[in-house]
């Protein structure tokens, strides 16, 4: 008896846990949220001021990360959770590391901003790459939605939607490899472009690896089947 | 003096727990070198077969951090370590995803070798490829004896020597730019060159992110300063 009143108490601390780290996650995702939109948005715009921005602003996310870390092991330490509380705080340890890449992937694009010319962002800001861009904002914006309602419906949406993402990378890398080959002095720019589209599919797999871990978080069984995968950049050839 | 008993008893049960989780990350260690020393081979010598081969193992890398990972969940739930011990265990956890990272790496190097002509890959197998290769190559194997060794003096080497890893990367980076710019029948390939130039800077970046866990597993703290970086290839504007 004493035991399960043990057992119950340590479960509803160990709940608000989850509660208090949950927060600590909701935080973390605004963040690089909020870097991948504004350096999307400094992509489109051609403002090196923006990405410098963003560039300065992924140490908080850094900074989050590490706090959510070693909030994680006293939690677990302090309340020795069963498995499936075990899963929950752990899960919140992989997404947060998801994130933690997310930033470093905007970072990256807004290092790359500041070293392309504003007319080559002009010109290099296509259709195609406004496709692609806010594809990528909506999967992430989603998956962070999903992960807020524990709403696995969402989240099998984002993993399922990945593949979109990826077509458009594809179409969009190979328009700048066109531009590239009818015009040797694209070639730089053209390449920073086709990096930037790189990052921006892959914010697209880490939200993807975020859906995975909240289906596994709340079914407690991982998501069955290969993930759709259509990006083709490895096997460009033209 | 039951309970000093059974937190000795605990703690012998969980170093055996480490000790087997250690010799899992061990064979998962010993893979990932496999299959980077074998996608550099097949870069080097314009192997698609051996590319091939690549591509089909990564499943093996990734089916043994799934085992990793639930054996981990299976060894807190079980013995209920304190905070160094599950400092170890999440330090294990942690190594695991960086090295399936690293799998997927070299898969998509596989992937763009198996697009490439051999001819193509012929001239691209340069003095300067060969060199970035065999540097990446040498920090993965040191950071994997460092992690069977708990070697931390040879862990803060790897950490110091990832910027050679990445001048190698911006000289290799700027030659292949230099090509594709007075060849534009050059460019699709020196793409893909430069993208897996970037995958392996990338792997370099990963050895290096796991000698900074061997650290804080030995050490109980993070590494001091801000990891030494010469990746200049966002910067690059030749």
């Amino acid at each position: 008896m004493l035991q399960k009143m043990f057992a119950k108490h340590t479960t509803k601390a160990f709940a608000a846990e989850i509660r208090d780290l949950s927060q600590m996650l909701a935080d973390m995702s605004g963040l690089a949220e909020n870097q991948v939109a504004h350096v999307i948005k400094a992509l489109a715009d051609g403002n090196p001021e923006t990405a410098r921005e963003v560039v300065e602003g992924d140490a908080a996310i850094d900074s989050m990360q590490r706090k959510i870390d070693e909030r994680v092991v006293a939690a677990i330490a302090r309340r020795r959770p069963a498995v499936a509380g075990l899963r929950d705080v752990l899960g919140i340890l992989g997404i947060a590391s998801e994130l933690e890449r997310i930033g470093d992937l905007a970072k990256d694009i807004g290092k790359r901003i500041q070293t392309m010319n504003s007319d080559d962002l002009t010109r290099g800001a296509t259709l195609g790459l406004r496709h692609m861009a806010s594809a990528v904002l909506a999967q992430l914006r989603d998956v962070i939605d999903s992960l807020a309602q524990r709403d696995v419906k969402k989240a099998v949406d984002v993993w399922a939607g990945d593949q979109d993402v990826d077509r458009l990378c594809a179409v969009l890398s190979r328009e700048v490899v066109g531009r590239m080959t009818q015009d040797p002095a694209a070639v730089t720019f053209g390449i920073h472009l086709l990096f930037c589209t790189k990052n921006l599919e892959r914010i697209g797999d880490h939200a993807t690896n975020i859906a995975e871990a909240i289906y596994y978080m709340v079914e407690g069984q991982r998501l069955l089947g290969e993930r759709p995968k259509a990006d083709a950049t490895s096997m460009m050839t033209i």
